[in-house]
């Protein structure tokens, strides 16, 4: 057979496609994946599973006149090498190429731009129910995996979406039995009855078995004449949140996926599919490892990811789990909660050793901090494991739950700053903003690894909420100490002694700074503190520079140089102040390094922006000969 | 028979008490609570519909070592009355009084604070895991509304409790058919199918409904056996989460209630009671018109709500609803959502007019905003009507799903700065902080009426997201125009030419700033936006004046004023600033023009604070006679 897909250049082509033609085409897609994330490192096991349910929207669904919103959208790959960006592929998570998630300004096709997940019920809702304002005859289709579907906004949005009788909403659940972590909840133990099969048959009285490989056509039409004469009493769950509820099909199967879709697409009003899939389905390594082969880096297909020769530099996440498990072995009142990030947020170890102070809650960040409260206020001491990213889920649970009543509670947050390859969807950016106005919070900004682990600890011996960021990935190398010792709580110290400027730097980017110090003979301070500010250190150094440089891997606005601002006005003295930060624009993926380097936060950088703004501070130093 | 009420000291003296008793006190309870209600103001609605459930938990459950914790808490009067705070029901939401909410400060029968909704599950949970963890024999009970169950916050966490089979866990639903506005959603379509009975016969295959005035014992004990025989197929959707459900009995009745209760606290594992109870009950008064009896002001119980003699001021909330509907008549591609706050946002009038194009999310703020994206995308206008407090829920899809996409969906933020009686919980405090670090984001600060309208217009003409943030009540009273003209985007105006110091207020302290300009002659600017900042205006000013203050109701740290230092600074300009606005800590309840005062922030505070800061300055100015 002639290979089908390097002819594909728009996905209208393959509503011309027969059945055998798609499975080919699906075959030669998963190929496709494999070769490209083999190449660049990526998602992998997620898009292995989608192929087909991809290749059977884009030939049921009249594309992009219809709209596809993918939940969190790791997943579109298949839908990327079908919508004119098969050749772009090699350029996938790079600087300047093209993004892991959907995105509005990549492609027409791109509905909605997602990476955070459990939003594509709601934005799909909005646009079936746009389509309804306009009088436009349109489909909106939702597909979202089971793990997002337990976090309260896809709840939030099935609520309003089962009573909007005369929309066109299909909603897909892509069930995979797997988030990022182990599923769980009690959604997931439903839904794992329900593909059971026992459950159907006998809330229906349904004597088999509805999942098989044969489409369930004969099964499909007669519950839709019972549905349309009111006869059904509504037993599953999707059909008590107003669903018209059909599945579990196999997603794998084009035979059932078409017939079913090409059904739902003629029904009114919100319908549900259940379709089960396989994560890694077609590679073998992947299939038995999804967890392995989830975001791997770049590898040989033909040999499956390798352990590196040389072990990786600590990553400040192995650097919090071993803190965790330290602390949790000294301290009984210690827990553990991650909402579904067991393994991105270090926890993996910390599980095993003390699985009764472990608490994974799913994708359900909201839950995860309000829960942590309630346990703190029984005198337990909650460690709340979260990207800064995905804190801002729990920004009012934050405030009205933990800091209102000044409950100790820390908040590990992982990838503060840029995150790279995830793009500005996943970036820590705004945390020391958002946290910093929070009456009762503390932000700590750890320097280096072993900062990272001494400042937990500080954190974690206070008596009210402290976050402490950190970024993705390593930093200076710095090896933590054994002990458990904290560091002064709110204090910062003097790296370096310089003359007429003094960079304060807030967390990992102290070591460029420190760089840039040398050529310019700055002072730097390792400020150590967003909230408490050492006002104390500050004014000293204030008194003895001409000039003060903020430096912090997150937005300026707000943040921990603006702190210094503030602080420096409150005591009363006028100094100028160069921020350095992340500016006011959303940065896109790449490599964190370039990424850095591009918007001048490496050492040549910071360099380059105090000689510029501080010229004749910067030359006048360097014009006076005999000077020490 | 003598009144029991002012001999209960302690919750404890009511498990002494019979049936009889129980009655008799629940009655004198709710005469209390009208009392005490009709002279302060407060909710009364909802504190009239718990008052037998109050009695009946606190005679069942051995408070305060089991845990109540009360979701929203504005039904917690009764709850007050009987834990040791009668006497203080007379200060109630009063500065230096008790509090409309549980306060974990005010008492030790206030296990959780709350006052956003849906947070009482996941705390209860909390703590019912942290009493298995330390050993200790303890019950936690949620008690949460049916309007406070469709947020998913609340799903988040029945998710995760519904298979905690070990845990001492008890959810109580008390459904009473009403949130703030009408109920919405599959949820409370689903809760009305399970209080008819038909749902619930014919899924049970029993023939008669559960609802009855006699306590439905015998039902009861035939469910509980089969539940632990295994033989009951879960049915409904709280049996589906993996709670046992038991219900709906009427939460009126103490008979039905005290048994059930009983029977409930000798069950292990996550267990579900829906009570069916009526806001207002006893009151006929509010039992016919619960909405405006939901929060009245004070009145005369014998004669209820009177309409004021003179026509109040107009409120900012009606000045938004105003114009929503102008500007509706207008554009047909406008669409009004609200989380579930028809009333206190202002869109009666645009839901009558308007209906087709008004949607009502219940409480489901995340939902809200990415709703509002999905809608955008197909070129609607969205205006989102929120509380600034609420829109904290919403915080990462107000990044992820609007802002990262720049999509031109208007924020109408509500009860911005300082709330009043609602206290520290509604603060709309963090807005500007937390909205002004996010790239595309723009914030609108209106001093007055007049220019909230024209603001609003101003926003909804943008092509990117803004927020509109006004405060609670009234202004200074300044007619807006008829026409929807709006404002120069970005730009503020000088409102007072003075010398030496300018005052830079942002929304609404604009006028006590007018007026504390005039002793010390300074120039006021009204700066209108916190971002982006008029910096052309702000620079010329800084170079005309000695000294500058900055003046917003929010908070300092990171707010408005941090906007002005982080421009000036960037501008390679030193300028002494004083930054005036809500200190770095909880503001309590009461009087909103108290609080002000007492944080300095009334026309007298602002030039006292100006006068202590820039004392030379002001004094160098009083000194120079002769010059006009």
């Amino acid at each position: 057979m002639a290979p089908l897909l390097p002819t594909i250049h728009d996905p209208s082509q393959l509503r011309q496609m027969d059945r055998a033609q798609l499975k080919q085409l699906a075959d030669e897609v998963r190929t496709c994946v494999l070769d490209n994330v083999s190449r660049t490192g990526g998602h992998l096991s997620s898009n292995l599973g989608t192929v087909e349910l991809t290749v059977a929207l884009h030939h049921v669904f009249n594309t992009p006149h219809d709209r596809l919103v993918w939940d969190v959208g790791h997943q579109t790959y298949p839908h990327k090498i079908l919508t004119g960006r098969r050749d772009r592929m090699p350029t996938l998570r790079q600087l300047g190429g093209i993004s892991g998630f959907p995105q509005r300004t990549e492609s027409e096709y791109d509905t909605f731009g997602t990476a955070h997940s459990s939003t594509s019920i709601s934005a799909a809702l909005g646009m079936a129910l746009a389509a309804r304002q306009k009088g436009e005859d349109r489909h909106s289709v939702a597909i979202i995996g089971d793990g997002a579907l337990t976090a309260g906004m896809a709840f939030e949005a099935l609520n309003n979406a089962g009573v909007c009788d005369d929309c066109k909403l299909l909603v897909i659940l892509n069930d995979n039995d797997m988030s990022i972590s182990p599923p769980v909840g009690a959604l997931n133990r439903y839904l794992a009855q329900l593909m059971s099969g026992n459950f159907y048959a006998a809330a229906k009285n349904v004597g088999k078995s509805v999942l098989r490989a044969a489409p369930p056509l004969f099964e499909l039409a007669k519950r839709l004449e019972q549905h349309a004469k009111g006869m059904v009493v509504p037993a599953t769950l999707f059909e008590q949140f107003g669903f018209n509820y059909v599945g579990p099909i196999d997603g794998h199967d084009i035979d059932s996926l078409v017939p079913t879709l090409e059904n739902l697409k003629h029904l009114r009003g919100p319908q549900f599919l259940h379709v089960v899939t396989k994560k890694g389905q077609g590679y073998k390594l992947a299939e038995a490892d999804p967890v392995a082969y989830h975001g791997p880096s770049k590898f040989d297909p033909a040999v499956g990811l390798v352990k590196p020769a040389t072990a990786p530099k600590q990553t400040f996440t192995q650097i919090f789990g071993t803190w965790l498990c330290d602390m949790a072995a000294k301290d009984a009142r210690l827990v553990g909660i991650t909402p579904a990030m067991r393994e991105g947020s270090g926890l993996v170890e910390f599980e095993k050793r003390f699985p009764e102070r472990y608490y994974d809650v799913g994708i359900a960040e909201q839950h995860s901090v309000t829960f942590a409260a309630g346990l703190a206020c029984e005198g337990l001491k909650p460690v709340v494991a979260i990207y800064s990213t995905f804190l801002q889920r729990a920004y009012d649970q934050l405030i009205h739950d933990v800091a209102i009543q000044n409950l100790p509670v820390v908040f590990a947050l992982d990838r503060a700053g840029l995150v790279g390859a995830d793009g500005a969807t996943h970036a820590g950016a705004y945390d020391i903003s958002f946290l910093r106005c929070v009456p009762n919070m503390s932000v700590a900004c750890p320097a280096d690894e072993a900062e990272c682990r001494q400042l937990l600890t500080t954190a974690y011996e206070q008596s009210h909420p402290v976050a402490v960021r950190y970024p993705r990935g390593s930093g200076a190398g710095v090896a933590p100490p054994q002990s458990l010792d904290g560091l002064p709580f709110g204090k910062g110290e003097i790296r370096r002694e310089g003359r007429k400027i003094a960079i304060l730097a807030f967390g990992t980017l102290l070591y460029p700074a420190l760089k840039a110090a040398e050529s310019l003979d700055a002072t730097v301070v390792n400020m150590r503190w967003a909230k408490p500010l050492d006002v104390e250190l500050l004014l000293k150094i204030a008194g003895s520079h001409e000039a003060l440089v903020t430096v912090e891997e997150g937005a300026i606005m707000g943040g921990a140089g603006s702190a210094v601002l503030e602080a420096l006005q409150a005591a009363g003295l006028q100094k100028p102040v160069l921020q350095l930060g992340l500016p006011d624009r959303f940065i896109e993926h790449g490599d964190p390094a370039k990424l850095l380097s591009g918007i001048g936060l490496d050492a040549e950088g910071i360099e380059r922006s105090i000689a510029q703004r501080f010229d004749s501070v910067v030359s006048a130093g360097k014009t006076r000969p005999g000077v020490v």
